[in-house]
């Protein structure tokens, strides 16, 4: 049996196949975007000429690989190996395993996206050393990861650590989920497109990202975010400020419900502009903190950047039996 | 050495002392008020009293005891032995352990009250045979209770759990710690005493609580509380059912967070009103509950009610070196 690792990140937007040796270290890495059309065997297929294509420029063979790690943008059952709900990938109640087994022939891995995310960081990155530590990643939603005493959290139905979903503010900005108050409708791409578009369509402010991308703020970058922000545009600052401000809040409740070793920031996000957003989310926890000094709390942005959930995907296997 | 334990819940208005035997069975129990001089040598006192006591009312011996469990309204940083901060005992920073070693000259447990409310409630009681729980107190204020992977937590100086504070509503109601949105400033005594303020004496509403205690609505016996509210007194149902649901709020994010096996609602107020209160947080959950069905949250009430602070105190020394 080989000693890599092939670590999926199968997103809506795109896939990332990393491939790791023994000692998680990345070999090689394929990219793509995610095919339109929503087909669960197009995506498949895409799947397994990404990986061929990661194993070909490291001038390794399928019999080199130990097991593919699979990450999904979905609650993961770990119970029955079910991808819960998936709206991005148009998948609902898959029974994916034995479906990956196929075809890979592998060993296979299967774990929610940021989930892996903080798995990886827990490992071998800005959390590795701790016991316990929780993770946020604000891309196009808001997703969590959470590890308590070494143990990666999924809950009934693998819903723990949808950390986008935690109230902040009962009756407060409606969410994509149908709730109101959740931390997604004040720290996500998806939040920051719907204040943007009444700050600067219907409120009529001026602001860079008008000549970066038009009106239409359905869909933004996370490149487009940082260069607006760096550039000093006000609405921009504005909003993502207050957007950091807000996963500052929800960073003072996980510190009063977990209290752990550490807190990690990732995601597209954070990635684009961590070092600018670090100060505001450290702001609106020092205003909310409970029963613990500012410096007890330790908050670090992720060191895999956007290598963290395929990596943690392809980590997942070490610990199969475990989740 | 002896096969009983001891199990004390020192509060701030009662002292309750379990002795247990092998099968966590209460054999005799004995309760004072606690001295109001809030000196520590009078409390350790009537501690070793109340020891005394529930020993001669079973006719045991001090040698019989194999230890004693002690649980305080305190975050207990477990990795000093530290009582780190009891406004309601007057104590702080106390390195209690060797004190009460050389009180009781026996091994010692220490922890905080509610988490040894969820831990009895999962050793022996509502939570039995889950593997991940978390506990809802509310009494005078709102404690938690946290079991992940049958691992008690406490977190960073023994914060975890601390579940009164956790932020639902960003901007809202002041709570006594001084922050915005606290859980503890919708569903505790104090809450409902501020509340029952403003509507009796301040907006002239009509209520059956005049009758009960007068106008100075300061400190709320849970069985007065019990007897407005099944009397149907409008404005104790209210106040009592919205902080009900407010809970059932805290409980949405909190599934969100861990989507344990099991919450369970103890404390005084639940204890008084635990059947009449369980339907509105269940109404507050299911208005804002992500990704799981109503039926895929278990909400049970503490089965040892009043005894499961100091129960769960003495079986912490079952697993001392654990937490």
């Amino acid at each position: 049996m080989g000693s890599l690792k092939l670590g999926i990140d199968l997103g809506g937007t795109k896939i990332l196949t990393l491939l790791i040796d023994e000692d998680s270290k990345v070999v090689s890495r394929a990219k793509t975007k995610t095919s339109k059309d929503r087909d669960f065997d197009s995506i498949t297929m895409q799947m397994k000429e990404m990986s061929e294509k990661a194993l070909s420029d490291a001038g390794a063979l399928w019999k080199d690989v130990a097991g593919v790690g699979i990450a999904v943008p979905s609650p993961v059952d770990h119970a029955t190996g079910t991808i819960v709900n998936s709206p991005n990938l148009g998948l609902k109640d898959i029974q994916a395993i034995p479906i990956f087994e196929r075809l890979f022939s592998k060993k296979i891995a299967l774990g929610n996206d940021t989930t892996c995310g903080i798995w990886s960081e827990y490992k071998a990155g800005a959390a590795k050393g701790t016991g316990t530590a929780v993770g946020f990643f604000p891309g196009t939603g808001l997703g969590g990861g959470i590890v308590v005493n070494g143990k990666l959290q999924t809950g009934i139905k693998g819903v723990a650590a949808e950390l986008g979903h935690m109230i902040i503010r009962y009756k407060g900005r409606r969410c994509g989920c149908g709730n109101r108050g959740c931390l997604e409708a004040y720290c996500s791409k998806v939040a920051f497109s719907k204040r943007f578009d009444k700050l600067i369509n219907k409120r009529l402010n001026k602001s860079v990202l008008t000549e970066l991308m038009g009106k239409d703020f359905s869909t933004l970058k996370s490149s487009v975010l940082a260069k607006a922000y760096r550039s000093g545009d006000q609405i921009t600052c504005m909003v993502l400020n207050k957007g950091a401000y807000m996963l500052g809040v929800a960073t003072a409740s996980m510190a009063c419900v977990l209290a752990p070793d550490c807190f990690v920031y990732g995601g597209g996000v954070m990635e684009a502009l961590g070092e600018e957003l670090l100060p505001h989310i450290r702001t609106g926890l020092n205003e909310h903190l409970f029963g613990l000094q500012p410096q007890d709390v330790k908050l670090k942005l992720s060191m895999f950047g956007d290598d963290a959930v395929a990596l943690g995907a392809a980590l997942l296997l070490e610990d199969c039996g475990e989740i």
